[in-house]
């Protein structure tokens, strides 16, 4: 398997892995510290998919950390068996953890997706945001920002993956 | 290269690309149907979107007819030197194809969602579909649900399109 930035088991794919828990958290947070979110089912659905991509890149961000920290007691020829034993695994998971990064990228784009329309409505086409000062508006834009940042981190580690599937 | 149903060159294909056209026209033509579209950002770009993809997927159903024809003069002997070149181009194309077919796929998706994300606010969380009789509610889903078969069509040819380039 190549090593590519971004890839499982490389610095760069734990860093892409620690910025999706991060935007993810904050969008979430962003979200939820807005008043009367819940009555928007796209935000609702916002807050779900975002979720879900936070336990999903922790649960590849501890496999990263693993793999990096076999590979740094590299010298030691009790961990190299160890260490096959984990790139194997990183091969043999790479196919499944593509599936669902690919899933969880549609979800996401879907969800900040869906959000940016009723935004776009709200603000552009209704002014509502103008009109009804009590929408918590520019909270609802920073949330869908972050969705959105969350999502381009998520398809650049797909897309990654992708590459060195192909490459395998 | 090999061949699988929906690849480029292959009867699936060409079927694949003449349902990612027909279904897109189809979206464009319930929302241009539909009164009122115009005051909605998400559902001009979901025109705008779709008829993008009306273009390019009539493009690319043109080079299937064209592969398929030239596969099937394959007896004549002058043509077999046009096949091999046929072959190498669309190879050499299927890189910059599939970059542009993954950005038509994010696109579709996005468009799709975010109107389905205002359809939703209205029909669901506001009620604006019981209440104000007179917005074309119907002819807006039927046009998003079009839109969401032309997107799962076109992520369709786009894995193929991935999963070839990857066991080149």
């Amino acid at each position: 398997m190549k090593k590519l930035f971004g890839g499982p088991g490389t610095a760069g794919g734990l860093v892409l892995r620690i910025g999706q828990c991060l935007f993810a958290s904050a969008s979430i947070g962003a979200m939820v510290s807005a008043l009367g979110f819940s009555g928007y089912t796209a935000f609702c659905y916002l807050i779900a998919s975002m979720g879900l991509q936070v336990l999903w890149s922790f649960g590849l961000a501890c496999l990263d950390v693993y793999a990096l920290r076999i590979k740094r007691d590299l010298q030691n020829p009790v961990l190299v068996s160890l260490f096959v034993v984990g790139d194997w695994y990183l091969i043999q998971f790479g196919c499944s953890v593509d599936i669902k990064m690919q899933v969880t990228a549609t979800l996401s784009l879907a969800a900040a997706s869906s959000s940016a329309g009723v935004m776009i409505l709200y603000a552009k086409d209704l002014e509502f945001c103008r009109i009804q000062s009590q929408i918590p508006c520019s909270r609802f834009q920073i949330s869908i920002a972050l969705a959105f940042i969350t999502w381009s981190l998520i398809a650049m580690s797909s897309l990654v993956m992708l590459w060195l599937l192909g490459s395998i």
